[in-house]
């Protein structure tokens, strides 16, 4: 297959998404395929191969020089202060203002200085170029003769730079200087200088990643010189007593004027506990972190920001905004530098948020040349479909199923959760989390325990407990868990009492099974219809990466045989883990990598599910389970 | 004369300035000379013609449209998108993106919207484009068709900017939309939509000008729809306490750590009570001033904003920063709109501040094809040499004598003040601010009596009094005036007891002369020098600028007499009044005069007096008074 192969719309009535053009990169010959119109240097960046630059692509340190040699294009006016007239017509270009307009290669000059790389997401090579930078500075003290401002002193240090300056480093810039004996360190972040050091701590700058979930938030403090991840750390989002989901939360700020205040201070004492944690943990001065970034739904960005969230709620279902402005981790209540940028992940829409903008960076969807099928399950279920080419999103309202709740027995993927349930005709075991005596089931043991079921057949593929003489000849020793609770037909997992005393077990209901089905309903009918928006069968889809923490829990044969994920081979569905958060962490190391996850609000259509008049009837014919 | 006579800089030695072109816009023919680089669009606006804009010249509207009639530059990227490949060819341009680089003639299509203008400064007529902006729009309610975020619903309306969103904006803009009815005005600050506002406010748009002053402080209330000041306040600096002078407030900062937090509150109260007054006598709403300018030397500038002054202080007098950054008027504490901006007027140096940057806007120096001398009068006297090709700055130490300071009956121009002084041979009379009983000398009358003293021999050219005998031979009338206080020999100006009685008199010393004598020969000096460095004669200065409070008050015979001012005729000599305060209500005005204010920084040539080896015997030459 030739690059361009699958260059063309998949289907004739889905928009065509932006025009892409082959490059192909010097010395080397990697060829990649990119948007047009993006930068040789991002088209560089998001493909691995290194260019030289100190200003991370901000057209100011006039290093990223390359070499088009089919085709260039005009010059920018700042290629005609770079260059000679000889290097212009010969091809010489800037690469971070040279935009990729037709198929081209490019010729990349040995680098100078060889950037260092990390692994980030789902086995993406991320070349380290932070937006937070330090440099050691020794001044010449002013005198008569060269009585230029103090600020231009320092800025004229960082002439590859085209800097800003925070009012609060003017502040006292003047002491600082005259103290430290004109040895400092100027702290950059993207274009601003935040900080200006006395003496060299140019070794240390750190970030935080935060993955602002509705159920639980992750921190991971970062080394951004080295782009390890020093500590990690997990807690419950403190709004939980708002409710469990976006929409009680949302609910909330609609019954009582004051919640949307309280809901936000909530989430800050949440991101200022995980951030006091990690950097105690990672021994780092809560100072020394410049910068962090934070992925989360739309819902959890409106209220850590203090953005009224009711129009999301409800029909349209419309978003403030996708692209939140810039804000500082002081505005949103975290301890770190005072001048420390929060980077918030722009969202596709109300119910396709930041977590998903993360996560599809993370997972590469807009770099693979494979058709995947990214599935983020949980209480709103976000699906995207598409590659390189082209990327169909959508989101599906699966219920609560996958969160335990509404779920007789259910519970949070917590100790004496049931995160797995391996059965046989005879027998049945299970695996509990944190070794301890069962509490209840968690969505990947219901998932686990149905699928069981319908696979020995005492679920019927509609989803019907079989009549009891059935299960006792399909599997006999595990007939007998099949029983009532008062009228309702219910399977029990594990007596906690003496084995018949249902009351006092956990068990699985009809109804339980019938949320489930739900569940999987609605994911199915939503990545059913972006198929076929796309004009594409389950066969042309070659990966399905769960996403979530659900859906590393999930076994992927299991969500093969409940019918959630396209039945393809089990080796194609792979658990991503928590993208949200390695696109954090992505954002974090790579200013480029920061610039894919905006470019990936143009590369996106969303699909609306919620006022399609078919949506009924093909939600119906998912609800049972493949035969 | 053509208008290219006066482009070469005046003296071989002294550098070249930016180099000039000149331009011609037709229809009119009007001629212009500008520095080579600006744009069309600010070298049409600075010289009061108008061309078409909706965006204030931010390259977004696309309407500034004019066409290059001779050697059109190369297009802009903007320019490629904005016309057709023929009338590009033909010399079409947007005028905010092309430069100036070559004499050429521009013509200019007839305005579809006739800008207001308004006279400021000295006969300055600007242009009104204000940074502010309000636009009432009439939306559509979004539906699951339509989902676009409500900030992109509320940009879309304004196609013509390119704005960024206050996350202040964004925290109740789903509910104030909601509320209205999408019936709304968006209120737009240069490239920042700060407010959305129920129903049509489009009518009520407001600026603030402060003249920040050592001493006074002025605010002006300014209508930004007409150009009109609506009120106008003055009220003593509240940092008084700390000292009569930017050296005994910078040194308090120096003894007492908390005395910069204390002067930064005390800035803030002032200029926080005079917002109110304007608010409250121009009948505005606070939140209704969506900006405010101020001007200031640098001292000032520096405690408003909180930034350490001690390099300032003292060898080698360094600022923090030449430009100052965006703030909010909120972070002055200034109650007006909570996300209004406070543009603060950049610095040429420790002391030629922002007032003064201020001052060359509104008396049009860059502008002037006339070499004219721009003195601000004050402890510290700030003196520019130049006109639209060149200016040379500096900044003389006069003392405090002007501002009453050390002059044993001095005091501020405040009522009770002797303000003028008239003698002849036989009587004097006074001229007292307030028409009161006088109490004390203010500057001018200081420079009345002296200047009267001279012309009658009572002073002789090396100011000393004469002998007493002599005395009765020149002014038979005044000569009981002449008479000592102890040692010391004084001139009584007015008997408050018994005539006879000099310590119950308002009089003035051998002492108060020689202070005067230094500060006009520190004047003197300053720009003797600067026309050398210039290259000129004291014949070729065509126009004297009397800045400053004080210049207003000084008769401009009196200043010639001094010797304060060159000898040139009389008519020549003008008093500018508070230029200061006016260049911050052209800056409110225009976002072009504005930028001319920037622009004026690379103009300026700063010369140092304080370490050339010659300044003392200059000034001591300077000391004695014209013959």
């Amino acid at each position: 297959m030739t690059i361009g192969e699958a260059s063309a719309p998949p289907s004739d009535n889905m928009p065509a998404g932006p025009v892409r053009v082959d490059l192909v990169f010097e010395p080397g010959g990697k060829r990649v395929r990119v948007p047009q119109g993006v930068t040789l240097f991002d088209a560089a960046s998001w493909n691995g191969i290194a260019i030289d630059s100190t200003c991370g692509g901000h057209g100011t340190c006039r290093k990223c020089r390359v070499r088009v040699l089919d085709a260039p294009g005009p010059p920018s006016a700042l290629d005609a202060r770079a260059f000679t007239p000889a290097e212009l017509a010969d091809g010489w270009r800037l690469a971070c203002r040279a935009q990729a307009t037709t198929d081209a290669r490019v010729d990349v000059p040995p680098l100078v200085t060889r950037p260092k790389a990390a692994t980030v997401g789902v086995g993406r090579q991320v070349i380290l170029r932070p937006a937070v930078q330090k440099r050691y500075l020794e001044l010449a003290e002013p005198t008569l003769r060269d009585q230029i401002t103090d600020a231009e002193r320092v800025l004229a240090a960082l002439d590859d730079l085209e800097l800003r300056i925070d009012l609060d480093v003017l502040r006292t810039l003047g002491r600082v200087l005259r103290a430290a004996d004109y040895k400092v360190t100027a702290v950059v972040v993207d274009d601003v200088l935040i900080g200006v050091e006395p003496g060299d701590t140019s070794a240390r700058r750190y970030g935080i990643a935060f993955d602002l979930g509705t159920t639980t938030v992750v921190a991971t403090l970062l080394d951004l010189a080295t782009g390890t991840p020093v500590a990690v750390e997990s807690v419950l989002n403190a709004q939980q007593p708002f409710g469990a989901d976006v929409i009680s939360r949302i609910s909330a700020t609609m019954l009582d004027p004051a919640a949307l205040d309280r809901l936000r201070a909530l989430a800050a004492e949440t991101l200022a506990g995980l951030a006091a944690e990690v950097c105690a943990h990672g021994e780092v001065e809560p100072h020394e972190v410049y910068e962090v970034a934070l992925a989360g739904n739309a819902t959890m960005t409106h209220l850590v920001l203090g953005i009224d969230p009711e129009p999301l709620g409800m029909a349209p279902f419309i978003m403030a905004t996708r692209l939140f402005p810039e804000v500082l981790a002081a505005d949103l209540g975290i301890g770190v530098h005072p001048r420390a940028r929060a980077v918030v992940f722009p969202a596709f829409g109300a119910y396709v948020g930041g977590d998903i903008t993360a996560g599809l960076l993370a997972s590469g969807m807009d770099r693979d040349a494979r058709i995947r099928l990214f599935v983020d399950i949980g209480t709103n279920c976000e699906i995207v479909l598409g590659n390189r080419e082209w990327l169909l999103a959508t989101a599906a309202p699966a219920g609560p199923a996958f969160e335990g709740a509404a779920i007789r027995c259910g519970m949070r993927a917590a100790d004496g959760a049931i995160e797995v349930v391996t059965m046989t005709p005879d027998a049945l075991e299970l695996k509990v989390i944190g070794d301890t005596e069962p509490a209840g089931l968690c969505g990947s043991g219901l998932v686990d325990a149905v699928t069981g079921l319908v696979r020995l057949g005492l679920l019927d593929p509609s989803g019907r407990f079989v009549p009891e003489p059935d299960a006792v000849a399909l599997a006999p020793g595990l007939a007998g868990r099949l029983t009532r609770l008062g009228e309702e037909r219910v399977f029990v997992l594990h007596w906690l009492g003496p084995p018949g005393d249902v009351a006092q077990s956990i068990y699985l209901t009809q109804r339980d099974v019938r949320e489930l089905q739900f569940a999987k309903a609605a994911i199915a009918t939503g990545w059913r219809i972006l198929l076929e928006e796309a004009g594409l069968a389950v066969t042309d889809i070659q990966q399905v990466l769960l996403a979530g923490s659900f859906g590393s829990y999930l076994s992927p044969a299991n969500a093969i045989r409940l019918g959630l994920v396209p039945e393809i081979g089990v080796l194609r569905v792979v658990s991503a883990g928590n993208v949200a958060g390695e696109g954090a962490k992505m954002a974090l190391l790579s200013l480029r990598e920061r610039a894919a996850g905006l470019a990936l609000l143009e590369e996106v259509r969303y699909v609306e599910l919620s006022d399609r008049p078919d949506f009924n009837d093909r939600f119906v014919a998912q609800l049972s389970f493949p035969g």
